[in-house]
């Protein structure tokens, strides 16, 4: 349960390479790591919301946050926050969700009865906590649970965290792999501040032969009957392929939606195609707003 | 953090109207109230899994589930389920959710320091909390968090539910309405047992001079550029308008994604364009599930 009033921003050297909502030691970290490279100085923030004020006030250079996961789906908060602020996408990363139970050195297996972790984590590692008769204890975050083991020294308690969190914060890992489901994958979008100079400037490390590229466009759809199939057949008479479609709520207008597609485009330099449709779609939409173009992860 | 092994059905009377996620005086039994009528037997589940498995064993004619919320959007748990389950919905219900901040007997506002509901009710009074430096503690259900308080009469702390809870279990309401967003909404569906002779004897309140009705309609796309285009094509050719599309994750196939549409159609005996439609839809799809047509609550 993040609140406003409890984020921080830890103190660090000014210009992060990526602020994260979480702790060190983080998934969030990881796919820092791996975007942006192992030596990336990370800035760790409470919250979402305070993640991208720290990217907005140039605190850090980008801010790599989870927008889905493939067992429980898209993170509305995050999607909602893309809406909202002015960021843009520059990369995405598909990371492997591979929980680990730690626990303080010294301490067993057998001496713990209650378990830390973010909800999620806990929710998927449900059947390992009820076979092994854990209580599960919600907290704000995965390494953030391993970070206030390491102080407040419980020795029957467990925490579910990324096996970095670990090594992090000085815990012993006593079991690997506790997700319930082995094909647990999170993508992270690596984000700029919005502006008309923005750099491109991240690698993708998978480049392949084909020039394939995503772009992911956010839409609000006029309340009337037909909007979204209008929109959609749009992107379908201009043969461009939807990869994914989510609706989301609209504030203040009950039962009206936004729409959250990602579609295969061309490079960002622009695709006419993708030009084309925009122009037809903006005067049916209530807005529509173009993240960023960027290789698939 | 609901958890299997600590599920539990109460014992009542055999048959009872509506089994709902939660407590007596939680959001879902209102929604059954107001559904099946004032004295509807309702049986509390405390997971959206055991409930449907009362529903299975017969232990309770309807299901009545929360599937979406005008501030957080779909309840991903319970749309999973949806397609997992033999359930047919009958009817939709949309109920404004006003959280009611609610303590023992004889405890003022100002002693209270701690809030305990769930953590989706907390969030949507994340603003109420704040202001008032109230720290939140989420558990199971909200209507549950007024039932544990009325028994272990904590004497600092607060509960945020229902109005009705609060008559319930015996406790005071010291603030109504204490939601930052007043335009606060949930979307229940009313589900029975699938089966071929399935009763559809749920009265619509409000039954409009108009003949409209809604069919919910899950499909899976096959894994291949353009397949979700291509369904939704074959909808808009028919005329049939979307009034709601929501992507889930396929357990096991990281990134490939199942669909939620919720389409204007005809009565339930049968739509003659739909049957095309999924005529056409079923060859290009992994699996194709009709719900159920029910009247726009």
């Amino acid at each position: 349960m993040p609140r406003r009033e409890v984020a921080w921003i830890v103190d660090r050297p000014e210009g992060a390479d990526a602020v994260i909502q979480g702790e060190r030691g983080s998934f969030s970290e990881a796919a820092s790591f791996a975007t942006l490279g192992r030596g990336a100085r990370i800035l760790p923030a409470a919250t979402f919301d305070s993640a991208l004020d720290a990217l907005a006030l140039g605190r850090a250079r980008h801010a790599v946050l989870p927008v889905e996961n493939t067992l429980t789906g898209s993170i509305g908060p995050v999607v909602d926050l893309l809406k909202e602020r002015g960021v843009r996408i520059i990369a995405e990363h598909k990371l492997h969700v591979r929980h680990c139970l730690m626990a303080l050195p010294g301490v067993d297996f057998g001496a713990l009865t209650k378990v830390a972790s973010h909800p999620q984590a806990l929710a998927q590692c449900a059947r390992f906590l009820a076979q092994h008769r854990l209580l599960a204890e919600a907290v704000h975050d995965t390494a953030g649970a391993a970070r206030t083991l390491a102080s407040t020294k419980v020795r029957d308690r467990g925490v579910i965290a990324p096996a970095r969190a670990a090594k992090v914060w000085g815990l012993r890992i006593l079991k690997r792999d506790v997700q319930d489901d082995p094909e647990n994958w999170t993508r992270f979008f690596v984000l700029v501040r919005e502006s008309p100079t923005v750099t491109t400037s991240v690698a993708s490390k998978r480049r392949t032969g084909v020039d394939s590229w995503k772009t992911t466009i956010l839409f609000g759809t006029k309340h009337a009957p037909g909007a979204l199939s209008l929109v959609l057949n749009e992107f379908a008479a201009a043969g461009l392929n939807l990869l994914k479609i989510e609706s989301r709520p609209t504030r203040g207008r009950p039962w009206e939606y936004w729409f959250w597609l990602d579609v295969e485009t061309g490079p960002p330099e622009g695709d006419p195609r993708l030009e084309r449709v925009l122009g037809a779609v903006r005067p049916r939409s209530t807005f529509v707003k173009v993240l960023g173009t960027y290789r698939p992860g």
